[in-house]
């Protein structure tokens, strides 16, 4: 009997993203390979006797997207149930694509089970719509990896839309910020980035595409980190009104 | 005392793709603000002494949405948690924004908990990745309504990214793709459309922008449908050779 690999997205960060479907298919993994953006505490939904496998990859280290889907077609021809557990959601620059590929053509069944992305959540945790009626009709997802590109793909998808949002942008804010001026963004349009969204460890940063790279440096915001570029970031300041710590001040004065 | 809103995604349409924390506020919930798109069997986690509040919107039926926010913010103001629970994700097309914002006015403490947008996760479920390396670098995200705007951003955004993905689709496949060919996208384009994405009454038709509004029409595809156009659609072809049924039937040969 071949096992089934299922792709399973694990959310944005906080463990309590992650889906009803993907917490039980970890409870009931044989094997668990995850990467660094997987949230840790998600490894112990899985049984103890479940095999671990860490891919991560951080720049430079790991194994190659080819030895990752050795791992998962190899343990499912052996009968086992492989959980391959992503950070946000598979099919949004996870590569899930190419692994699911590899199950394809060696004739492993596998699932796909969508997670909460970043792309959407980081925002979302700063309180920031990525639409809002009046404000933003339409979002674009890219990585900061785009700039630079020959045919200037940044810089046309950033002008089509209202809203942007860049993944993996730390460490290439000032380059992207300047592509995006360079194809008609105001310099004083709202942009926000945020590291570790949803996390513990969530730090932020808001300001406009003119301001923010500063900023981020200063505030020495790293990876993981999402950017995110619009008028809809202006909402966040109305949204924050009352945070939660506020309203327990006022009802306890 | 003030209760809290919390504004929760749904996640869509399967259930089991309601997040853990989405999960966990349900089972706790005062009152339960619903429509017709949160997946009707989420409503059996609330306690059987919740009220459940039915705002249902179907063309030309249900409160607007001004009262919907008056439903959420006058029941926290009474002490009571509320759980507004929202197909897909909140703050993408959800108006999420503008029932944040109501809650923020009248003071009342309010949370964001994203949940797994059909956006991404409708093509997914036809095993279709809005981004794969070396075909799609970039999607945006719009809904069929932009179509027939003044200044041609549904053309503008077409043009720009490798795939595109629009939401409330059905019965403006026509004008949508004669839009997006109008922008320069090659009628021979892959194309796909799904209704009910990820639950028992999935539908969906894969074709190109040209062959695909009639075969949707032939097929008899209605709402809610998402569209999704570019040339990782064709991937679904590849990725659908180890179906689980086409599996279990190997193996059992």
């Amino acid at each position: 009997m071949t096992g089934t690999v299922f792709l399973v997205g694990a959310g944005p960060g906080d463990p309590r993203l992650l889906t009803l479907r993907g917490a039980e298919l970890l409870q009931r993994a044989d094997v668990v390979v995850h990467d660094r953006l997987a949230p840790p505490a998600l490894l112990d939904l899985a049984p103890s006797s479940a095999e671990l496998v860490d891919v991560g990859k951080a720049p430079g280290s790991g194994p190659p997207q080819s030895g990752i889907c050795e791992v998962l077609v190899d343990r499912a021809l052996c009968g086992l149930d492989v959980v391959r557990l992503k950070g946000g959601d598979p099919f949004v620059f996870g590569r899930g694509g190419e692994e699911a590929l590899a199950c394809a053509q060696a004739g492993v069944p596998f699932e796909v089970v969508p997670g909460v992305s970043a792309a959407i959540a980081a925002p979302a945790a700063v309180r920031i719509p990525v639409t809002h009626r009046g404000l933003a009709s339409s979002f674009a997802v890219v990585t900061a990896t785009l700039e630079g590109g020959s045919d200037n793909e940044l810089g046309r998808v950033a002008a089509a839309v209202d809203t942007l949002v860049v993944l993996m942008a730390a460490g290439r804010l000032a380059t992207v910020a300047a592509s995006l001026v360079g194809a008609g963004r105001s310099p004083g349009e709202p942009a926000a980035v945020v590291q570790w969204a949803t996390t513990s460890l969530q730090r932020s940063v808001t300001g406009t595409l003119a301001t923010l790279p500063a900023q981020a440096e200063a505030a020495g915001i790293g990876s993981p980190a999402t950017l995110v570029v619009g008028e809809v970031v202006a909402l966040a300041d109305e949204l924050a009104e009352t945070d939660l710590a506020r309203s327990v001040a006022s009802t306890e004065g």
